[in-house]
């Protein structure tokens, strides 16, 4: 009999959705770790050194002490009031926890919490964005979800109901979009970053492909803006978003604002500021907009990804709309409790004063020093490879180099039926231990080739992958210089 | 200008969309308990007691306390070599941490671990899947997912196509099916259990169904069964499993088997075996049957659905459908960490001659226990109520009682434009501050009325429980008796 289940007869969503950050590339990187644990001199490196994924503390990055001391207590309350415990935690660990268990119904961590996240939780966090934006924020917008991506889904699973409903996003995008779009069997609309201009946000493009598109019959629904940028690492100035919102005002789009490296800022120039912010700046309100943020814990200096904790603050939106975003959220019951946790937590670290501030400030700033160096070594080790420009990363974890590839190059890619791109970065692969992914995971301009880099590894890392990349570079272009 | 999103613009999908427990009556007692909370005496009750939903730690259940050990050291691995640690945490836990810590890539358990879940817990799990079938089990088949629930939309959306593909479900059923079968635009196929024999599955029935579904164009996918039983608490004799493989087998249906309620066994002449057991046992492997089996740490003794882990096992699949999954699985990244360890550790719990056995074991029996009485005590009271009649919970967490509704009722609610069955648990609610799950958000054969109560109050509020039901539905009676 035939097996119940073929390629041929799954969802043609689920085979037309692509994740580069996670695809082929990676697996290969695997298959040769492996290798090289069974036989140390299987290949010319001596370890995978993985540049492909937003993923810190699997490079060495150290977790915030305060916010595990907190969780590891709402873990196991009942060492709260022992006395060792006083020797072992901050004491404004102990008392934070206190504090998070008394907002908890029953002090019960391990119980499903309201579908939207624990009210108490809701109001912390809603209190950390009144502070960075200077105005108001309802605990009622917050949905707590395990990551950002659960987030992303649940806004593409609401407004997508055919393939003639698109969604604008940048061109590089983060590939979460494009899945999440295939998934949903909706139209992605692209809109290009201009790379000359430090991957610029033009809304004279963002209008040129919603005319096409609607040209095509395709309603546009939302608008994706990732600010700080992934993969291109650039920072929107305020004037630009405010004309963005200028724009989805106009147009009657849902502007889904991915912000989860609003602590990415690695220039003094820029300054990261929030949709929300910019669009009551502008006097625009719940009446005016309507606004989707999304946060993770994954990102910003704590680069908790493990943790699965995340948020989304939905504003604009109309009671009976809201109440089926919250009947979706009921569906999964709730995100995981210490991701929540973990979500107020970044919303609202220690402060000046607590007995955690100094330690926790002193872990902050090292990390986010520290990755503005690694950011900066590595573009300009980008900008000096031959045919190779690199744009700042003002902020976020990547840069995204241009590679201009020899013809040569580009026949023997076609030849082994693959993308430029990808065999560069296969090439690089296999000669070097490093993992970067090519930019056609991440879409681009026709006929331009890039790859993504993450500044993630560790700082005495990064002249090893300076030296080896450098070196491959040469030797790959000795090879196929036309 | 019109907003950008109204009810009668989303997709249809999740209108159509259904979770009722945590629906209306939900949002009702939440709101009296706000009322109560402002206004003590708002209400001829004191308290609302939730009898909706499987979440005991909500209800006063305690956690197992090796697990939240082992949780707070992997939290915080800073502690586990200092002095104050022995004294605080017991020596098997801090082993046991160790051992999970050196599972976890660079120790980090702040990382994206592989997207099916860090590989030594899932050999963890595989080895507690073989110790509990007698059966090989793979750690490559093993999902690790944020509670069962994501793990069962991602296999909706692999089968799902269109409208026309169906999914035998139970009647009634846990609605996380019908709800994920809508969300994924696909038919809900019905098949009814029977309740004179104690929520019998009948493969005769099951059969009737496919080919009235077949007669109406749907192309029968899969077929999912809840055992022990969710809302009906029956436990399935292996006799009757291995039927229903057969059918599976026969018919080239991909077997569901929720399996979450998998320790919850009260009734002495009652085992659980796994399908994947009982498959095996018959012979049939890998090529024969395709079966995918869940399993939560929200559900059992542990009960610890804030921490949302679980796992599906998937077998019987060609290796490029499994690639299919494991992609979908890898656009959200991986499940949360800490929920991965602990399904290792719901798999495999302290052992005999461990530090922590004997407390483990007490606090495993005693929970078990004290689940077996109440259930007891429950069905009893149900069971001496005019015109109610209830099956015995063999195992899970509720008890699905039937009520012969007065035909005055059933007009009253019919003016009230309600299904009697919700008149009924509102009239409950209002009155006792009881909250019990109307039928119809399960399903039942039509013209018949049935509630959902879980046995999950603490014991000492059981006998409360019963006499205000009792009051209650002696007046309810009185009022609308033929």
């Amino acid at each position: 009999m035939a097996p119940p289940v073929t390629v041929d007869t799954i969802n043609p969503k689920v085979l037309e959705c692509e994740y580069a950050v996670r695809g082929e590339i990676v697996t290969l990187a695997q298959n040769l770790q492996q290798e090289i644990q069974k036989k140390p001199d299987a290949h010319p490196f001596e370890e995978i050194l993985y540049c492909n994924i937003g993923n810190p503390q699997s490079l060495g990055q150290q977790p915030i002490t305060f916010f595990r001391e907190v969780l590891a207590l709402c873990d196991h309350p009942s060492i709260l009031d022992k006395s060792e415990t006083q020797g072992l935690f901050s004491a404004d660990s102990i008392e934070r926890a206190w504090q998070i268990l008394d907002q908890i119904p029953g002090r019960a961590t391990g119980a499903y919490s309201h579908s939207q996240g624990i009210k108490g939780l809701r109001d912390t966090i809603a209190a950390g964005i009144e502070a960075r934006d200077g105005f108001p924020a309802d605990p009622n917008d917050i949905f707590l979800t395990d990551g950002a991506s659960p987030a992303v889904h649940m806004m593409m699973q609401l407004l997508i109901r055919s393939e003639k409903d698109g969604i604008l996003c940048p061109i590089p995008q983060y590939p979460l979009y494009s899945a999440s779009i295939a998934l949903h069997g909706g139209t992605l609309v692209p809109y290009y970053l201009d790379e000359a201009t430090g991957w610029g946000l033009e809304v004279s493009e963002l209008k040129k492909q919603l005319e096409t598109a609607k040209s095509k019959g395709i309603t546009v629904r939302a608008l994706v803006v990732i600010n700080p940028g992934n993969p291109t690492g650039q920072v929107l100035a305020e004037e630009n978003q405010r004309d963005i919102v200028e724009f989805c005002k106009q147009e009657g789009l849902v502007l889904l604002a991915d912000e989860v490296y609003q602590e990415n800022v690695y220039v003094p120039e820029k300054k990261f500021h929030s949709f929300k912010k910019v669009s009551r700046s502008m006097g625009y309100g719940e009446k005016d907009i309507s606004l989707v943020s999304f946060q993770s814990v994954s990102k910003g200096y704590y680069g908790e990804c493990g943790k699965r904790g995340g948020y989304m603050e939905v504003t604009g939106f109309a009671a009976d709309v809201r109440e089926q975003i919250y009947k979706v959220a009921s569906v999964n019951l709730c995100s995981n409790i210490s991701g929540q946790i973990l979500a107020s937590l970044v919303m609202s670290p220690p402060k000046v004063g607590d007995e955690s501030y100094e330690s926790y400030s002193a872990e902050r700033d090292g990390i986010l020093s520290s990755l503005a160096r690694r950011a900066k070594t590595l573009e300009d080790a980008f900008n000096k490879l031959e045919g190779v420009t690199c744009n700042k990363a003002e902020g976020a974890m990547y840069l995204f180099p241009r590679i201009c590839l020899p013809e040569k190059a580009i026949k023997a890619a076609e030849a082994a039926k693959t993308a430029p791109d990808a065999f560069y970065c296969r090439r690089l692969l296999t000669a070097t231990g490093i993992v970067f992914v090519p930019g056609s995971g991440f879409g681009q301009v026709p006929g331009t080739w890039h790859f993504r880099c993450t500044i993630l590894p560790q700082e005495d890392k990064i002249p090893e992958i300076v030296t080896r990349l450098t070196e491959f570079h040469q030797s790959f272009m000795d090879e196929y210089r036309d």
